[in-house]
């Protein structure tokens, strides 16, 4: 049941993944997005690894196909994640379209094997398109990012489902870096991290200590100019300060999350506390100053990069979908590594709202980026999303979409001592070794849409032992009812959990009920982007008022919230297009303001033109399935209730 | 005295500017602003017309000398620019300078004589550095822009000094232009439009039929798919819709402005209705929703182009130094094709605000960008400004600078009929033909330090006639006194004037009072990006908060103003390195608000973290001077009163 992010018996972490058991989705929205990633995601990625030349390209490598190499230098990597993505269905399960997973991870394993140079090197752009140009400029080559994503899939395949002969590649590869980056001086670093936690997952995986004492050297020569020089400046390819002191995130997100990702595991495997620190320091800062409402990261197009403090503009904001899964990434690492709540908290925002807008209901499309505003008159925007596409030249996207959400289950839950934590809900049965014997439970919830999750023991060890339950900090309200016990108001401890120790029989069952009342949520004073607005959340999600959802004569641009107003939340249903959701009805109004001397301004104490209109909210995650009008989270807020007409 | 813009006898245009006699700046603001033109601004960019090639490149053409051209493909046109500086500044006086001045002209129109093709071709990328690729790539060459500053410096030159040589050299260009683009089909159109208001002007200095029928011709055709592909779209290179046809300013802001320059002039020129009332309608369009508070156009550094409606960020926004000074040039050609009183509101805010700010007090140096927040701490913001600049790779800005500033008396005033306009108020000696003799006035004001313009009539014509005076739309309480009359409150009529007629006597004068009380000035509903925030202004003068001035422990970024707040204005006194100045102090807070759950957001209800705090403010054309702290002249204002500690 071995899943990503596995901490080696040495490792210095908090918490552990439960083990040697299983985890298994058995209804709910998770459900859901299980199946389209198996049934539509996953074989349209496949279709395309081939229709954009990915997987030709290293068949050219191999020497069994004639053509021109295809595609972004690192088109190596979309294929190395669809391999992951396929361990993880595999092990997820066996369904229909099993057999052709396997045969595609067979497959290409062979194709690697093949195309793989004697000496373990392994990438199609440079032994095909740029023959003899081999680490000659790391800053843009992607080389090393393309073998860490190899390394993972080696790692997901074994892990999932036994798999060696990847492995063995993966090895190969490995073992090459080692002989150049690690008994060398070096040519350099990569300008996009990567690899760095691959190796770590690997010598997880292979107990070879020198592939975590490569990963410690990549992470440690940072920031020293070794990347190489490039147009968007040593920040933007993290090589502007040493990982060990740089205060924040900065430059290109996804390079920033994945060196974090190594960082910590790192850390946590070599027992080195200040690199945790220092890496948890930048999270923080992340979170309270440069992340969206949504969990989005990244608030500019251009160069793909983190923002200053509080920018956070919610058309503008880039928020691309694989940093919202590196995101998770990082967190849940440094859930592991210091059993804090808050990692978990911020996991669970980004999943349901930045993360899995990204993909169509239906599973065909995907963002790229995803922002918490959209006008669809904004013809010349930068990067202006139009909507979801298939596929992309450069397609990083849909594989980190997919191979998330088919590892997904594994982010559910953790251990420490004799605690078994569960951070994430949703329908599931899960069974582990735990407290001297086995534990097997079953959750049963409608969540996100209903906060009531009820945990049933179907299996226990003898002994005591605790479950540990998440109460998020929006659940202000929370009631929890014992095995026999009476319903009960809680209150999460220092890290946001209840936790019931007791000694469980097979039958016991816990009841946990979170608030879902919808509330009103405003910015920080100093994001400038929103100020003077609010969102409307409800558990954990984040919602925004699409154009079709509002009277014929209100458009979304001129809607304001009334301060005052009642949050009116439908029960659960199936709304065309959307498949099931909860929409919420608010008190607003339409407003046009008059211009003053032909000029969009006017002196103070002048008074807009209002009148009342009911607008209604759907999750954001669910937003653009049903056509390409204007969107919005943020909506301003009118703080006095008086209306004109 | 005939200045830019000198519509012929023939055009159809309500008013006229004025001829027969000379306009002299006195004193006061725009009399430093000459000085500094002359003195500081004009010599430096003689230099850097040599230090950047751009003399060195006609002089390869010429034959003269050996290298490679150097700069951008139109770096001809910062020549011509300053050929047309130097024109004007030749013709505003003689002074120390004047020799220097005249000499570069002399020197340079005959580099020109030189360079220019016997056919009349005159550019000199082309002559050097892509032979044969004469009109390959119109899309990007810039030769036709080149060419219109070439006509546009001749033009110049001729009104200014009466000089002739400059004026052959234009005609030779205009005449091979005709030969290519007129009497043949024409190999396209021009990527960036500038040559159609150019061959206008032109038209009126030669009355050569042709030069208008080219323009007419040049403006028509746009719209049609003849500019060429480029990545940015038709609509960026002003080729998606007709100029009669389109409903609004799109694309490049300074290629709009200067086509609808042209579009203006070639309406006036043939009584061209339709074309007049597209070019107005989208400049009404521009101004009530795409018109910073300064004046500013473009609201987006990527690819320079206006935003959307009502999409005015603070600090993403370019605000193209060009732009401004574009701006004011189309809404000069609008002011005198229908005499209504907004375009020369227009003209005021953005010369003032946008357009003064671009230079420092000293004259030295630049921006080509100008924001209206700057946060130093934003180091990866896409063009974010750091200082101004003496000179730049693409110098389009500083010269459009010096040649507005040095034929700036040209828009003070209009004539229609018997009554002779002033719209901008400058101490100033103003002479003319009007209404059958020669009218001679004297202007003193401290404007816009203090709203108080005298108008002294030092000689008129025996009969009545009328001196119209512009009532700008701020001034909520103005004060008429006429000779021999009492102080009287007045109102301006439905183009904001307040006309006084009668029969003047040498010596008569009379008085406006503008009312210069500050203002807090909010934006529309409509505009995201200031929402809940105000502005401060006085006069025509739009102010700006630089952190050097506020209380140390208070930070421009954590400002509020308080709605209630007193304006306290300042006397006008000298400050170091702003000169003549007028701070306004208000009552502000410095706000902070408390995280929850560590992310920068709360449910609504929590309370801003304030305290009181003393904010000053300085007119927006003076920032920078003093250092390169924060600004922002947006900033929230807080409705309650109520004061935390």
């Amino acid at each position: 049941m071995d899943g990503p992010v596995l901490p080696s018996p040495g490792a210095r972490t908090a918490h552990r993944p439960p083990r040697g058991g299983r985890i298994r989705v058995t209804d709910g929205l998770w459900r859901l997005w299980q199946r389209v990633n198996r049934a539509t995601s996953v074989p349209l990625a496949l279709h395309w690894l081939e229709e954009s030349g990915a997987l030709a390209n290293l068949r050219i490598a191999a020497g069994e196909e004639q053509g021109a190499y295809r595609g972004p230098v690192y088109a190596d990597s979309d294929v190395h994640k669809m391999l992951e993505t396929a361990a993880w269905e595999l092990q997820a399960g066996p369904e229909d379209t099993s057999a052709v997973l396997a045969g595609f991870v067979s497959r290409t394993t062979g194709l690697l094997e093949r195309a793989q140079r004697d000496d373990g090197y392994l990438d199609s752009y440079y032994q095909v398109a740029e023959v003899g140009g081999r680490y000659g400029r790391l800053v843009d080559s992607h080389e090393l990012y393309c073998a860490g994503h190899l390394l993972q899939a080696a790692v997901a395949a074994h892990r999932a489902t036994g798999e060696t002969r990847l492995l063995a590649v993966a090895r190969r590869c490995a073992d090459h870096l080692c002989a150049v980056f690690l008994d060398g001086p070096g040519p350099g670093l990569d300008g996009h991290p990567e690899v760095e936690t691959a190796l770590v997952e690997l010598f997880r995986t292979t107990a070879d200590a020198r592939y975590l004492t490569l990963a410690a050297r990549l992470v440690e020569r940072r920031g020293h100019g070794l990347v190489g020089r490039h147009k968007h400046g040593a920040r933007h390819r993290l090589d502007h300060l040493p990982v060990r002191v740089a205060p924040a995130v900065t430059g290109h997100v996804v390079r920033a999350l994945y060196l974090e990702a190594g960082a910590v595991d790192v850390a946590v495997e070599t027992g080195d506390d200040e690199l945790l620190r220092a890496s948890a320091t930048r999270w923080a800062d992340m979170a309270a100053t440069r992340t969206s409402l949504t969990g989005g990261l990244g608030s500019r197009q251009v160069g793909e990069v983190f923002g200053e403090r509080y920018e956070l503009p919610p058309d503008l904001s880039y928020n691309e979908t694989c940093a919202s899964a590196a995101s998770i990434q990082w967190s849940r690492r440094l859930l592991l590594a210091t059993g804090e709540g808050r990692y978990a908290d911020l996991i669970e925002r980004t999943l349901y709202n930045a993360f899995a807008a990204a993909r169509s209901v239906d599973g065909r499309r995907y963002y790229k980026g995803n922002p918490l505003q959209r006008r669809p008159d904004h013809a010349e925007a930068v990067g202006d999303p139009r909507s979801r596409d298939e596929w992309f030249y450069s397609a990083c996207c849909p594989p980190s979409v997919t191979r998330l959400v088919a590892s997904l289950p594994h982010y559910a839950a953790t251990t420490a001592g004799d605690t078994l934590f569960l951070h994430l809900y949703a329908s599931m049965a899960l069974s582990c070794a735990h407290a001297g014997g086995t534990v097997a439970l079953r959750i049963d919830t409608d969540y996100p849409w209903d906060g009531t999750v009820t945990v049933t023991v179907e299996r226990a060890p003898a002994g005591a032992w605790a479950l540990g339950l998440r109460v998020p900090p929006w659940s202000t309200r929370t009631w929890l009812t014992e095995p026999g016990g009476a319903r009960q108001p809680v209150a999460g401890d220092a890290q946001g959990r209840v936790v019931v120790r007791r000694r469980w029989r097979a039958g016991d069952s816990v009841v946990l009920e979170l608030d879902m009342a919808p509330r009103l949520t405003v910015p920080h004073p100093r994001i400038d982007a929103v100020r003077g607005c609010a969102a409307i959340e409800r558990g954990p999600l984040v919602y925004c008022f699409e154009q079709l959802d509002q009277p014929a004569d209100t458009p979304v641009d001129e809607l304001a919230l009334r301060a005052d107003t009642a949050l009116r939340v439908r029960d659960p249903a199936d709304l065309p297009g959307l498949g099931r959701t909860v929409t919420i009805e608010a008190e607003a109004l339409a407003v046009t303001g008059p211009h003053q001397a032909g000029l969009p301004y006017r002196t103070h104490g002048a008074v807009d033109t209002r009148r009342p209109a009911t607008a209604t909210a759907v999750p954001y995650f669910q937003w653009d399935n049903r056509g390409d009008g204007a969107m919005r989270v943020w909506v301003p807020l009118e703080e006095s209730g008086a209306v004109d007409c």
